[in-house]
């Protein structure tokens, strides 16, 4: 049995309570909230639930195994910080950390205290990601060449941190898991159109020592929702609709032996190569999962999907991408972990 | 009576062959290209056609008035300039020329010689361009904010030209036909998956003085056929996706009055704000305009649509790309005209 | 304050629950079913919430105003018949009754004791509807000339009731909703592929006097889902395509002034005549819709949108499909109610 | 070498005298048409093309071995007819006849000539069709339990003939080729929106001995173009979307061993089984292969793919729905060939 403390209970928190209070194996034995309304309404719906207003009650408390932080993101390396040097293990709502050297500073305390630290990506345990993993590791797509994805719809501006903070941690995190090569630098552009120059679009490219690319378009300005990633092998692509009800994923094959012109010009006309095939995804709650796997890590000592070394690379990413945007496109090379 | 050469008659000759001819005031006197099995292929559909294998029938020809080079891209210059020299009115095919140095001289030998020169960008009379004009003109959008293309598919892969090259002018022309602001600099990134190291995927920023932004998203190794643009303005946003068959562009509200919580909430739901409109689009052959456009400059002594001042700066556009791609992305002013 | 007893906590019961407790002048004063962990489960969601296994406890009581009824369909009949017979007003799941005779027995007792009696037909409140609504009744479309609806998808298999049944009552009663005309009959046909005998593909087309028409096409056995409403009028026609997450209605003009040939060519083409649009649809949930109307309609005694007649309506098509479909598809006069 | 005469070259028949001159063996003697400015076009097109206005000149011809018939549906009887009993092979424009005796006279009078007559219902060489006629004959499928064909548009209202005998022959055609079960009786509902009292909407379906249902929705007077085709198998099911450019068929697993009340859930919540396939499809143009078919026919004295006995039964659905049609949807036999 472990026991969880949950701090923050905004807009997730809610999520990851539910989620949490399911597992066979879990209890959630606190919440923190600076709110008493919040943490009033948490109770009428799980009843006999303990509730804080003060995180030092779930930091100091021998009953506590792991911390759950769910709160604004300027506050996670503080939070962080507290749990894990009081022993706890801790599992964060991403991104990791709003700065690179915060996150360093947790996942060597960490692996000093011999404990976990997980950032929660959930969109790693969506179904499609999860069969992009399995088609990119049992060689089926090849080579990976590319990364491409769109991100955009007309969307809440936030007031603190620009589009790519906001959208473009989710589709980083993909590009992480799926393949292992570390990128190099980043390009990134954008601009605002808002009265506090925050970003409402911008547009990043990550590069490799390879010639693998990933390209990021990220927008808060859009009349349509588009949710939409290519991944290219050398052998097969995938394209990944997330606005598609049903199939999301689809699998095409590469024309990459083409040789005479008449073939050439059958390719033009048709502009596919072969059959495709629309994989059967898994329909599990990808919260669900990542909270298993939060669970099991810690159980087991195993790394997690959703590991810290992950969340940082995105952060660190994201910091590069603010630095180009700022030297008006130009190269940054990604800090090395 | 405009009496027309038509130099090379290879895959977009026939579409200008047909079309000329059946303009009212045009005869194609002359057809010239280097197969005598091609023009014989010509003189079967069009019986009486003139056609020879030299140029210089067309250039020295006292019957000719206007010549339309439709040849490779390396040879435009050439034949363009030998053309205005011997006082002919001129239609290119895109890009005018492969440098733009080139495409000054060709200018300014027109301007001197008072002799019309013209691009052949197409798309820019399509129906669905021709009211994105419309819409851009009387002020239904309001100040423009961004130009948003993406062009990709399973391409045949170029030997000579990157996927900029190939597929970026068309949209860049649409780019400068309805955004009147010059542009400052671009921002590149590509990379080559092919052996001879042409670029097959790319993406290019165009940076403007003021916070307008244009992104274009080309590759010839996407497993399916997007070809869509977004247009943002501070009253209303279009979305042209020409793979419709019918309802190619949608008017879309910009949601720039947002403002209480509950208000930007409900945005979030149902990420639109108002009514959508999906004009009624002309469905006139958009090479027939061009053709009469051409014929109507000279006719008229006007500026076509399709200029080549417009042309020129789809040639600049695309020369500061590559060096940016070469230069890692890093920003490259475009060059005056 | 309106006092109410909810009959039945199964499906639909929660929806109930969770939004007749959230209107102001309302109070769900107690909750019947016959399982008590079902009651428990509810208690522990609504806390104060006085339960009960016995219907008559709702029936006998003086402080409750109305009864709502989530039952299984062949429980409705003597389950609002009991309220009525006590005073109370009622709300019927849909469809109102298995048969006729029972539904008019029901709206005789309601008027002898001048009571509400509703249906839940929640569709009509959707916003797609109630749009199609103001558009039918302020003359947009013109004279209305068909009804085309198709609902199928892979589905679950009932094992008492047919496919019409189970889909049809949908859109049966936004058909009786828009159009006021009388239907005079029914033809039907459909097979069952299901060792059970019950039809699990039917079609369905309900005759006027008029020459309008309207027709289901109705599915368990399709692979993919369709929710496709066509309204068709003099002057427009409406598409409700209710699987699209955004855009779920489209105003098209109707070709009805086609004259020379050149424009009826012009037509093929393009398929569409004048401009498209897609209204802005209000997103309140339709349920809670339907609950304000429910208590509305009593407290102001008016005539519900989702009334008894159109509920009644609904069955007696229905009951004709069903004999049509056992006489080989032969016509089936409409009962008069 | 096999000489051909072409009688009628209004909208189909250029398509005609193009893929039969294309072909290698076949000669295109002849071209009759009543409009010598018709025949003029076709000569300027086709150098050396022989061309009369009279039928009779292809019928005594000795030089002629068939007649390809592309005239008004009313002609054709008549004409194929004569060209029979000259000892002419015949290729009819569908349908067939416009009523079912001249059909069988037709075939009747072939058989004792030992000719071959067959009927051009294109759609059948179309790539998706023998894709659907592979899965159905190697029996991915399964047994076949149903084909539901959608094909609605803003049409050009005919003037002497109901939209069934205009739209429903195409699908018609596919059913008889992938299903050879008999059909028994037909029941049609149809209305005129018109003043000529043709009917521009109607609903059909086809019955058979076993519980196969085939259903066809046709109109004339949908704002949107549909072109939808369900077969539904045992094992598997077809989706055939005409109106996608690439991915036009698509093969679902049909859910047969759905057992748990869990798993029923888990079908409703995502909809579908099993991966989906997405066949490539030849892109061969359909009538060249039917131009081919009917050479190959005469030369192997072989039954073609859209042969007459298929044409005739094409012919007897129609009848039979026109007359359920006036007995207001009963159910109609159809006749016995």
């Amino acid at each position: 049995m472990l026991r969880i403390a949950l701090i923050g209970y905004g807009y997730w928190g809610p999520n990851l309570l539910r989620n949490f209070n399911a597992l066979e194996n879990v209890e959630v034995s606190l919440l923190v909230d600076s709110s008493t309304s919040r943490l009033d309404a948490a109770k009428v719906q799980f009843a006999g639930l303990n509730t804080s207003t003060n995180a030092n009650d779930a930091f100091l408390s021998k009953e506590i195994d792991a911390v759950v932080v769910a709160t604004p993101v300027f506050t996670h390396y503080i939070l962080a910080k507290q749990a894990l040097e009081h022993g706890k293990h801790v599992l964060v709502e991403k991104p990791l950390t709003d700065n690179s050297e915060h996150g360093i500073e947790l996942i060597e305390l960490a692996q000093k205290k011999n404990l976990t630290l997980m950032v929660d990506h959930t969109f790693l345990y969506a179904g499609a990601v999860q069969k992009m993993k399995v088609l990119t590791q049992d060689g089926t797509l090849g080579k990976l060449n590319y990364f491409d994805s769109t991100r955009i719809n007309l969307g809440l501006i936030q007031q603190d941190v620009n589009v790519l903070w906001d959208l473009a941690p989710h589709d980083i995190s993909v590009l992480g898991y799926l393949n292992a090569e570390v990128p190099v630098s980043v390009n990134a552009t954008g601009v605002s159109h808002i009265h506090n120059g925050i970003e409402n679009m911008a547009y990043l490219t990550v590069n490799y020592q390879s010639n693998f690319i990933a390209h990021f378009n990220c927008s808060w300005s859009s009349p349509v929702k588009i949710r939409l990633m290519l991944l290219g092998g050398s052998d097969k692509m995938i394209v990944f609709n997330d606005m598609e009800p049903s199939e999301k994923i689809k699998v095409y094959d590469t024309a990459h032996s083409v040789s005479t012109f008449e073939e050439k010009r059958q390719v033009l006309v048709d502009y596919r190569v072969g059959d495709v095939y629309v994989p059967k995804l898994s329909t599990t709650e990808p919260l669900k999962l990542m909270a298993e796997d939060f669970v099991h890590s810690i159980l087991n000592k195993q790394v997690p999907v959703s590991n810290a070394a992950g969340g940082l690379r995105a952060v660190q990413i994201l910091e590069a991408a603010q630095e180009s945007i700022k030297k008006s496109g130009a190269e940054v090379k990604i800090k090395m972990a």
